[in-house]
């Protein structure tokens, strides 16, 4: 992509609305726009962050055998009646009616609407286990939106409903959920802690969230610093295997979110060395809460031996959006945001030192082309802005890597290739240049 | 995909509430399930196709020099007040309040957003021209919403919005929209015939409907019978061409929708024999409203002799999930739907018709794993179900090309290899039948 052709509104002065740096940046990045209080547009930059890492949350699930369908945003309240949770769920419900007075909501979340897909879908025992997921827009109206995508009020949401037969069987597909995002959000450079947390309007009585340590964290959170080490399981793992022995190296150790914690069982179970007490950020939380729904809108099938049962479900949730905001309050410095390659928007930003100057261009296009067809993204900064211009907006908006072209080094036969994160330098040839970043590149893309 | 795994819930008999042949089969075909009046889920099967579309839409736009955003499903009413068009919208547009009681309103289209979003960050005439688009979910509150997805309440839309110094640069964005519709209606294996029509409440003055004809369309229309001939661009088009001698050569003949049609100028342009009368369905509209949004909304930018010029604007829409219905209502038989294969759920269905026979499983999974290898997408029917009710589901949800094993055939070494459209068989061995159908179906793919 030809930034002269893309669309990057950069600000160089930090918008004084914005409280914390992830909002900071990604105002200043060009990735979003406020459109009303808590709702964002996403500009072309964000928006490719944004596919990125529904792209990853896709791809997680679909590895665990769950399965993709969409349900609308827009919901009848008759379902939320039937549940029982019209009532329950407070004013952060956005409640409406349509033209005809029919009480309608934009939906926070989907159990009433996926149990009644399932229920008229699925008769029999034999159809289950099944998982069904979708990544759809939500609303939930903040009394005080704040912390841009962080705490918006319309964000997306990758939403997956569990069925099973047996609370045992559904443990097995909670596992699965648990593993997937162990990975999910290991491929996007993160650390995640799974930590036991309270269910709140969701309901159940077993929950995790996951949750990633960082300064700015909107909670106190407490574990035992082993978790920060515990290997995330490789892309060869067996989702139909016996998942409880790894769901147990993670959860043995002591992990707690504020609502959950116990002081004296976190000193007592937790080497004083080993105690972390720090600030975390929720991206995921997963529930399993039985019957909940499936009792309330008969939602049953039909046993092995005849019987009607009552399915068994739970829900596993990943804030989609919000993820942007927490992997950069996650990674960046000083200059602007340091995007993990697979979730960068694009892999290599090319600065043209002079453009216009024939000899410069054309290695520039050069660069570009072979670049490009190896099949790597690289946005070109083929503008007649000064290169300090150039060099600031490149380290703002974090591209992974950098490749600088300009006719002094041209005259040398070298190109500068610089590594965003660690800042290193290296001058090479075009062609070594590019040689090299094909290696570079396509080993960060794969989690290890 | 294995049939067991996936989420397939077919029904035998048609509907009474699907009044027209798309609804019917996308509810027998267990593609889509009615959520409330005119609002759909998408199941796993329909949800693929949508995704299809939508992908074939988004790479026709790109080919343009197109950027995608995403703008929110809410919007503030403060937007509307001040293009004019809170009041002048009518009862189609969903109104409500958020906790705060301020205005709010789930967008039907995008004009007054993208507006603000271009004016606050562009400043010069070097800027332009571009065309911004995403792909987001509207809402239309229909009185009474019907035929299923073809004229349902939430819908899936692409909206583009080109932004030029002048009139005459407008013209050119208009072209190359108009170009990249027939490619991408083209792509999707319809002919859609471009029509002069009325610009509603978009605004405007310059307006063309694609249309494709069908005997169950929703308006009558009428063409010149040569431009269901014309042949469409192909895909080494030069965007930055002038493209007004192509667009002549798709508008110089008449075709116009019931608003637009001259009785008396159809008669004395078009030869009787030439003479189309005939059903369409809208499956996209293009607009050019010069100054309508960016004059009241002040989107100005600083001309080449330094003065400020307002933007002559243009948008251009797609119905993405209308396009699954009415490709089906274009592409159907007795047995169901009839896929073209660049928007089929699945390019292949395979069954096997003795499963838990060892042979013939081995057999299945032997082909269904090198089809699948060769990067050729399968729904694999290894359920328990009878011969009969897997050939009916199979021709019902209409993929392009069945292979058929059983253990009869095997005896033979031979499996039979099916095309749903023509309905036309051959008896091959598996190694022959899948490389005839790795075949068939790469050239499928591609819009010559």
């Amino acid at each position: 992509m030809r930034l002269s052709q893309f669309f990057l509104p950069v600000l160089r002065e930090t918008p004084k609305e914005a409280e914390i740096v992830s909002h900071q940046l990604m105002l200043r990045a060009g990735m979003v726009r406020q459109a009303s209080a808590g709702i964002y547009s996403w500009l072309p930059l964000g928006f490719r962050v944004l596919k990125k890492i529904e792209q990853i949350v896709r791809e997680e699930q679909d590895r665990t055998g769950a399965i993709e369908l969409l349900m609308p945003t827009v919901q009848s309240a008759d379902l939320w009646h039937q549940s029982g949770r019209y009532q329950a769920y407070g004013p952060e419900m956005l409640r409406f009616e349509d033209r005809h007075g029919r009480e309608m909501l934009y939906g926070p979340t989907n159990e009433e609407l996926i149990t009644t897909i399932f229920r008229d879908g699925v008769k029999s025992y034999r159809d289950l286990p099944k998982n069904l997921y979708h990544i759809q827009w939500k609303f939930r109206d903040e009394v005080r939106p704040r912390f841009g995508v962080m705490r918006g009020r319309e964000f997306l949401m990758k939403d997956a409903y569990s069925f099973d037969l047996s609370a045992e069987a559904a443990r097995q597909s909670y596992n699965k959920m648990f593993v997937a995002y162990l990975r999910t959000f290991a491929r996007m450079g993160l650390k995640s802690i799974p930590m036991a947390a309270d269910t709140g309007p969701i309901g159940g009585d077993l929950s995790h969230e996951f949750i990633i340590l960082a300064d700015t964290g909107e909670s106190q959170v407490y574990c035992h610093s082993d978790l920060i080490e515990t290997r995330t399981p490789g892309a060869d793992l067996d989702f139909t295997a016996d998942l409880s022995p790894l769901i147990a190296s993670w959860t043995s150790l002591y992990a707690a979110t504020d609502e959950k914690h116990d002081r004296a069982r976190f000193e007592a179970e937790v080497p004083e060395a080993k105690r972390v007490s720090a600030r975390g950020i929720e991206v995921g939380h997963i529930f399993f809460f039985g019957t909940k729904y499936s009792e309330p809108m008969g939602c049953r099938v039909q046993g092995p031996d005849g019987g009607m049962v009552n399915v068994q479900m739970g829900s596993y949730g990943v804030g989609v959006s919000r993820l942007v905001g927490a992997i950069i309050e996650a990674s960046h410095d000083q200059s602007g945001i340091v995007w993990p390659l697979p979730v960068a928007p694009f892999e290599v930003g090319l600065i043209n030192l002079k453009a216009g100057d024939k000899d410069t261009d054309k290695a520039c296009d050069d660069v570009y082309g072979k670049l490009t067809r190896a099949g790597i993204s690289v946005l070109y900064d083929d503008t007649n802005e000064r290169a300090g211009g150039k060099f600031a907006t490149m380290d703002l908006i974090g591209l992974p890597f950098q490749l600088i072209i300009g006719p002094k080094g041209l005259k040398g036969g070298e190109i500068e290739l610089k590594e965003r994160k660690s800042g290193e330098r290296m001058t090479l040839s075009p062609e070594a240049a590019v040689k090299r970043l094909t290696e570079l590149v396509s080993a960060r893309r794969v989690l290890a």
